[in-house]
């Protein structure tokens, strides 16, 4: 393929967090001609009146999501709450448009776990068979011939990431896995609270949905996906005072006594530019990968026992999120996969 | 009076920041006794269910706001957005009840001004007469005998105590005052509002209202009281990423020359237990007074020129309202002015 | 013992947040009269001097911590790095004045084990057995009786605390115990390293000695204290960019199907002031506890599965350390033990 | 000159803030070819361990400031405390090798005033007169034809850019100038002290050096070349508790009255890429240039009286300091300005 191919985006839900984070990103993606921006409460509003940060990047107005303009495009992100997505890309398909959705809407092959954790019938369960989820770490290979890609969420990112070297290897007790996982609050999306001013959550720490969280079933999923066999998973979610990341501390009990964890970690990943093992001994921080598409693993052996403890990290709407979601694209359109991406974070 | 005279106290808008803050203080005031504390938007819930942090402090059940248990208390505050307390106060004063009132709405003393920055038409004009602006540094005498407290304002408790002095003894262009302003999140209230989300506050600061913000007539109005004339001033609030605190930075032109401004400050204050003049040199820090009703103050001369700088932080939740509140209610009820108040901030 | 004796109090180390703590607290302790404050770097300055926050409740000087002052007390608290109160504390006992040691030097009762932890060899291991673990909820009876008490880790506090009513009843696999903890930075101290700077802490979440912490042989010591018996332990803490506040996230395999975790932590804890058991389904926040003695705990069994999740909060600077310290005094000079220490949380 | 003209550079003084943010942009400049990074401190070190964000984009070992290398660069930037780069300067200017100084070395034209603030005697005064005020706005001609720029400070930059277009047509009255001026603790460096910890700064606001800052006389000097007349400037510092981001706050007594403030400032800078003038009303906010070298300005007139409100924004680590450099840089050597400074600030 061609390098300075334009590839026509439409972006819907774009005055979200990862919305806004797609626009971010394509900004300066060479091959990224972006048509559309939707936006149901803003239409006609320019959006960098709205979001000034955008001056002399977008001078777009914001469509009516029901635009046909999306038809016309080469790929359309969906950056919405769930049930919306899924609604709109039996047409959009239909018009020969590839579709990445970022909300969970494609994610959980069972339409009845779908409706039971996120409340409504799921209006086209016949296209969650066609889509892929979409993990290059582990389904690039489907990916590339895909029209319909399910971007994963945020915590299922580094929670699949975390366990897989182990998985693969059958290398833990099934029935034992722990992920204790923290994120920003822009995990909770730009929307109205009261839970998430700042006065409620700056100098803050609490666990939320520990009796049961929707990333709870896509996890899971993955998780039995990878190791071939159904596993018994643990997962407590916390909301951390920062803006953007995500920090999971996975703990496992092991089977198997003499192995070097440290090199299956770096075999696993030596191929993968966005999955980046770190030294032993590390501990990754979430601020080394703010604004970036990485995922930092630290892998532990305390007292050399038969606990092994992983520690991810991810900016939540990055990896978690857009940044993914344009990898997702770069891989469908056959570009470089880390086009884009290949900028360092944010730091301090 | 016997110390230990009870007073019956009722809070009407418990759930806002100023309504929790008052609860806090009163919790260890040895003489109050809250009876009733309404929210109309949770009317039979407890308290404690909504704040955790008051669990084994107050078991007491959200009342509707319209209860005639108001009525029998010895003092209501309203801890109210604008436009409430005008209409309950009428109906409480004639029960023979205090009301002090955290809201704007009897700080203005002229009503058509208050409709102007407020919008709507003041109902009980005729009371704003009767009240008295509870900034007990000023008004102490009046309070005594007042049924009504209007409490000052967060921003302008600073900027007229800052200034006072200046404007006390003449000594500077009454053209030339500009108020510097900076308040954290809480000030702008307990409310979902997308603006005040940690996700957008956090890691950020800007100005707002630098074209008219609804503290300036009333600020305008007690400095021209101190002054005996009007005055010019430039008034531009920010919005600081923290969760309580104001600082304001003053600037004035002096008239005078030879003048020990330091000496000046330090006996303006002298016997006032919430009023804190800085040594020379000093600057005051807002987490200094995290919690507590203390104001701190510095002057500085830049240069020896003819530009005094002062430099002013309060909690704006304590001596910017609930704090002072309970000052006035200790003056009107004479007890100690510092009775609750008496305890150091929390550091770090 | 009469409410109104008073207590002569010395502060060792007062310049950290610990020793603030104390002062912080103590300023509004009935029976408080604190003789002696120390600090090695600020000999004959002002404490308010460099804390303004203490302006008109303390104006002593720091004094040398070797002083003979502190023998004139009737208590001596240290909050001091470890390996200054053992040699401090020999002659203090002798001269019949009790000590409450805020570091670890009295904590671990196997004085190789310390050395090997703290890096030196401890100077007076025969006053270890003479010390008594200072954590009210196990030890009450004990600590009655003591002259020289130990006062738990932050983080032990609470995880002992969050496993008790567990292992008081055998209901766990012992090999299986997880603590995933996480602390704000006031726990590293009042120290200048460029690791704990805003620039470096804010905006972002990490674990940290995830291959051995400090606290480790002291919660195991706890643990196995409490069981009976050895404890499988991991450790895993978190640095949280907040001031105060501590979560922990605790994990077991339950050995039992049939109970109700609910009320055996409701009972496990009914008479004690300073462990409040949430209702069912509630999250505990560090900021219910900020500034409090309060822990604040949680239990869960997500999918009535047999893992148990028990989530603790506490303030790391009061019920993690001085807080809990007073206490102990209170408990020591047979005053009501939540004497100074019932007040509301500073919230927001 | 040929786009893919490759730049050798050296980067003295790696481990500050503003040497990591020379490197974060230049990891994206097509042209820039990173040659020797230095730092005394941590000579051979690789800098990836240091600084795991840079994993993948940097493998160089920290070199020894005193290196010849630097002297086979095509440009040298210094990122270092007041007083290196003055000794270093003259032997790599003889070689050849252009220089951009990010400190204060050669900011101020009158050597004694230099001393006078900075507290040491200036070692090649001869110098400071080839020298060129790198502030492309103002000086951009004289750029492109030094070989020793010094880049203004962080707050000059956003001062100078906010009164210029008042200053440039004689609208103010010169001795009403005031700069109320805010920065993130990155702006206080990456050094251990006590004063700079979370713990310390977050939650918290202040001024400091109300009494005379190191950046007044750069300010000062700035403010009257623009003017062609000394200027009579009060200015006044505050630590804002947020990593990046400058925000100045400027006031001045208007001498003119029939003017049209917007439209002066539009016009003043339309031709500028990094100068955004907001439209009317807009508030500009700190995150909105988080990471980018833009400087928002907004311009108000409260109550159409004589004082002029400017509100100015930037990232004091960009366009206050190593996006700076770089446009510096990208001029120097023909480049398009906007070179590696093309990019969305990192919102939220």
């Amino acid at each position: 393929m061609n390098n300075h191919k334009e590839i026509k985006i439409g972006v819907v839900g774009a005055t979200g967090y990862t919305g806004l984070e797609l626009l971010r990103i394509l900004a300066t993606h060479p091959n990224a001609r972006v048509e559309v921006i939707t936006s149901r409460a803003h239409i006609g509003m320019r959006i960098d009146q709205l979001f000034p940060a955008f001056r002399g990047f977008y001078n777009h107005k914001f469509s009516d999501p029901d635009t046909d303009q999306l038809n016309k495009c080469d790929v359309v992100f969906f950056a919405t709450p769930p049930g919306i997505a899924q609604k709109a890309t039996p047409k959009i398909l239909n018009s020969g448009v590839k579709v990445i959705d970022l909300s969970a809407d494609f994610r959980i092959r069972d339409a009845a776990i779908w409706q039971k954790w996120y409340g409504k019938k799921h209006v086209c369960p016949e296209l969650i068979d066609k889509s892929v989820y979409g993990l290059p770490e582990i389904n690039r290979q489907h990916i590339k011939n895909s029209s319909l890609i399910a971007c994963p969420g945020c915590y299922p990112t580094t929670v699949l990431l975390g366990f897989k070297p182990l998985l693969d290897l059958d290398l833990v007790d099934l029935s034992s896995l722990i992920a204790n996982v923290a994120s920003g609050v822009s995990g909770a999306g730009r929307e109205a609270k009261i839970d998430n001013l700042l006065a409620e959550t700056s100098d803050n720490f609490k666990a939320y949905s520990a009796d049961g969280h929707k990333h709870f079933p896509e996890i899971e999923q993955g998780l039995s996906d990878i190791a071939g066999n159904p596993v018994g998973l643990t997962f407590v979610p916390h909301l951390l005072p920062i803006i953007r990341g995500i920090h999971s501390t996975l703990y496992a009990k092991l089977k198997v006594k003499d192995i070097d964890l440290q090199r299956i970690y770096e075999e696993c990943y030596e191929n993968e530019s966005f999955v980046d093992v770190m030294p032993l001994g590390s501990h990754p921080q979430t601020r080394s990968v703010k604004g970036t598409n990485v995922c930092r693993i630290s892998v532990f052996r305390p007292n050399h026992g038969d606990r092994v403890v992983v520690l991810v990290v991810e900016d939540n709407l990055v990896k978690g999120a857009s940044g993914q979601a344009i990898q997702n694209m770069n891989i469908l359109f056959g570009l470089p996969e880390s086009t884009a991406l290949d900028k360092p974070a944010l730091l301090p």
